[in-house]
C-alpha cells in the first residue's frame, strides 16, 4: 500500500491538470508575445487562467501575476516592495514562525541594511495582532504573514493584523503568504484586508513550477525579474503557458464541491489525531478545531523523528519531519518551540498532511501500522 | 498548411519530453526535499538532468542552477554578480544589442546606482573585443554579451572577448547569453572562457517555465530568490522536476544527430534568403556564412513588417517582427540600426527562424506565397 500523506509539501497533479499542459505543449506552443495566431491563442490561454483564479479570489484578473511558484511570490512581494518603498522606509515586521521562503529574505534584507522586526508566536502557533500594531513605526513599508503555519497548522488572525496595522500606519503593505491556506479555507484579499498575496500551484494539485502573487490593483510595486516586459512590466520572461493553463484547471477543480472535500479531509485528519493520541506518549501539537483542516503534527516521544519517517515509509507510508519543502533539512522548528514544546518532543515530531485523495482506509493503515511500530523503535532505537 | 517559421521565439516541445513531464507528474510527484522515497526519486529526475546538461556543455553537473527561464538565469547571473562583488564595483559592461532579458537590468541596476558601459555593433552585428577590453576598469565587475543576436543571427567573438577582457582584469565576471545559441552552435564554457551562461528550455523543444544557469564551480555568487535553499543555495524554491525532467530529455535529443539537423535548418534557411532576395528590394540582414544556422532577417522593402506579418498568418506561415519575446512589440531595433540600415528596412523586416522539424516543402511555400502576396502588397498598403 502506497499511503502519501505529505500534501502540504507537494502534492500530485490531477489528470485533468495534466490533459490540458500536455493539450497546450502540443497545439498552442506559441510564445504569447508573438504577433500572429499562434502567439494570440498562448495569450487566451494565460488570460482564461488569471479569470479563474481571480473569481477564487473574488478580485480582478489583472491582479494576478503568474510566478514560477510560491517562493518566488514571496520574494517578489517582499523585495518588489522594498525597492518601490525605499524613500519611504527599510522596516518590515513579519512573524516569527514564517516559512523559509519569507524567513530566508528577511536574512537576505537585513544584510542590504533593511530592519526586521519579528512577532512571536503564542503557545498556540499564532500571532497577536496587537503586537504587530505596536511593532509598526512611521518607517515601516511591510508587515508580513503567513495565513496557515505549514508544521502545525494554526491559522493567522489576518483581518485583525491587517485592521490594526493599517489604523496606525495606512501607508504599510500587508503581504500575506498564502501557500498553505489557498484551497483549504477561505482566502479573499479584500476580506483579509491585504495587498499582496502569494499561492503556490503545486500544493493544490497544480504543475510544479507554477504559482501567482496577487497585487492589489494600482499598488506601487517593483518587479524583481526584469526583461521584455511580460505581464504589464511586473514580471518578465515569456509565460509558462502550459504551467498556468494547469493551475487554472487546478484551481477550478480545487473548488468544485470544495466544502465537501474539506469536510472529508479534516475528518480523516481528525480521525489520525484522535487515534494516535490515544497511544501513550503520543501527543498531537495541531489545534483540530480552530487550527486548518488538512495538517496533523504528532509526536511520538521516544523516537526520533527521522527514525519513525523511514519506519513508515519502508510501510509505504510518506510523511514528512518538519516543514519539508527546505534542503536544511535539520534545522530546528520555530514554531515547535514557540508553542512551547520540550526538546523531546520537537525530535519525535512528524507531520502528517492530507488531500483529497486520501482515504479513511489509508488513515486506519498508518493507525495500525505506527500501532505496530512504536513500541518496537521506542524499545531498539531510543530517541 | 500551417508553417511555424518562429522557433527563436519558442519551440514546439518534443514528444519525448512531454512523455517525461507526464510520467514525473504521474509517477514521480514528490518534492525533492522530502526525506521520503518520493523525495529521493524527484532529486534523482533532478540530479540525473544535471548530468545530461553538463556533458553537453562539457561542465560538471553541479555547476548547473536549474531556473524558470532564460530570463531569470539573465537577471540571476547579472544581479547574482552585483550583489556578490558590491565592495568591488558596480560598473558593468555589456554589448548595446543584448535581449531585453539583459537590457532591462542594465535599466534596473543603473536606477540601483550601477553604471553600465554599452558596447555597440558593427555593420555586421557583431561586437568589438578591442571595444570590450578598452571599457573594462578596475572597478568592472561584469562584462555580459550574447553568443547569437536574436535578430539577426550574428555570432559574438566571446573567446576573444574573454581573453582581452580577462587580460586586462582577471577578476572580471564574463557572463554569456547564450539563450540563441545553445543547441544551434557549440557552446562550451571553459572553452569561450565564460564564468556564467544563460540557457532557455523553451527555445530547444524543452518546456517553458525551464532553463539553467551555468555558474563556474567555486565562482562567489549570490542568488537572486531565497528562501528553502534548494540548488545548494543558489535557487530556492521547490525543484520544477517535471520541466527539468523534460529539460534533460530535451538537450539529449537536441544533441543527438547534431551535425545533420543543423544541416538541415541551415540548407532551408539558405534556400529562403537565397530565393526571397532575387525578388526585387528583398532584402537578407543575415550573413549566411557567418552567422547563425537558423535565422533569417530580412526586409521587405515597401510593405510594414506588421502586414506581411498579418498576410503571412492568413496563410498559415507564422513569422516575427523584431525579437518576439518582448512584450515592447513595438520598440526600434538596437541591432537593425547598428547594421546601419535605413528606416524604411528597418520598419520591413521580419525574422524567420527555423526548428528540426521545418522542411524545404515548407520553405517554398513561404516562398511562393510571399512572391504572390509582395506586389498586391506593395500595390494596395505602402510601407
Amino acid at each position: 500500500m502506497e499511503v502519501y500523506f505529505d500534501n502540504s509539501a507537494t502534492t500530485k497533479v490531477y489528470d485533468e491538470a495534466i490533459d490540458i499542459m500536455v493539450k497546450t505543449m502540443r497545439e498552442d506552443y506559441g510564445n504569447p508575445s508573438s504577433l500572429h495566431l499562434k502567439g494570440l491563442d498562448a495569450e487566451h490561454i494565460v488570460k482564461d487562467s488569471a479569470g479563474i483564479i481571480a473569481k477564487a479570489l473574488k478580485c480582478m484578473p489583472e491582479e494576478i501575476v503568474f510566478t514560477s511558484g510560491g517562493t518566488e511570490s514571496n520574494n517578489m512581494a517582499i523585495v518588489g516592495t522594498l525597492l518601490a518603498k525605499k524613500r519611504k522606509g527599510k522596516h518590515i515586521v513579519v512573524s516569527s514562525v514564517e516559512h523559509a521562503s519569507v524567513s530566508a529574505v528577511m536574512q537576505f534584507l537585513i544584510k542590504e541594511g533593511c530592519e526586521v522586526t519579528y512577532i512571536p508566536s503564542d503557545e498556540n502557533g499564532i500571532v497577536s495582532p496587537d503586537a504587530f500594531a505596536d511593532a509598526v513605526r512611521e518607517d515601516t513599508v511591510l508587515v508580513s504573514c503567513m495565513h496557515i503555519n505549514n508544521e502545525i497548522g494554526s491559522v493567522m488572525p489576518l483581518e485583525e493584523i491587517s485592521r490594526r496595522v493599517k489604523a496606525k500606519n495606512p501607508g504599510v503593505y500587508f503581504h500575506v503568504d498564502a501557500i498553505q491556506s489557498f484551497g483549504k479555507i477561505p482566502v479573499v484579499p479584500k476580506q483579509i484586508g491585504c495587498d499582496l498575496l502569494s499561492v503556490s500551484g503545486h500544493k493544490i494539485h497544480g504543475p510544479k513550477g507554477s504559482g501567482f502573487l496577487y497585487v492589489k490593483k494600482d499598488l506601487l510595486l517593483r518587479p524583481i525579474i526584469y526583461g521584455g516586459g511580460q505581464q504589464k512590466n511586473m514580471r518578465s520572461g515569456t509565460e509558462n503557458v502550459p504551467a498556468i493553463a494547469g493551475l487554472g484547471v487546478a484551481v477550478n477543480k480545487t473548488f468544485t464541491d470544495f466544502e465537501t472535500k474539506i469536510d472529508h479531509i479534516r475528518d480523516i485528519r481528525n480521525r489520525l489525531c484522535r487515534e494516535l493520541t490515544k497511544i501513550e506518549d503520543v501527543y498531537s501539537n495541531t489545534d483540530i478545531i480552530n487550527g486548518a483542516p488538512h495538517i496533523a503534527s504528532i509526536s511520538f516521544v521516544g523516537v526520533r523523528a527521522e527514525v519513525m519517517l523511514h519506519a513508515l515509509e519502508d510501510k509505504g507510508i510518506y510523511v514528512s519531519s518538519g516543514s519539508a519543502c527546505s534542503s536544511n533539512k535539520n534545522k530546528e522548528s520555530a514554531v515547535l518551540h514557540a508553542i512551547g514544546l520540550d526538546k523531546k518532543r520537537i525530535e519525535s515530531t512528524l507531520r502528517f498532511s492530507f488531500g483529497e485523495d486520501n482515504t479513511e482506509e489509508e488513515v486506519d493503515y498508518a493507525i495500525n501500522t505506527i500501532s505496530e511500530l512504536l513500541p518496537m523503535l521506542r524499545h531498539y532505537v531510543r530517541g
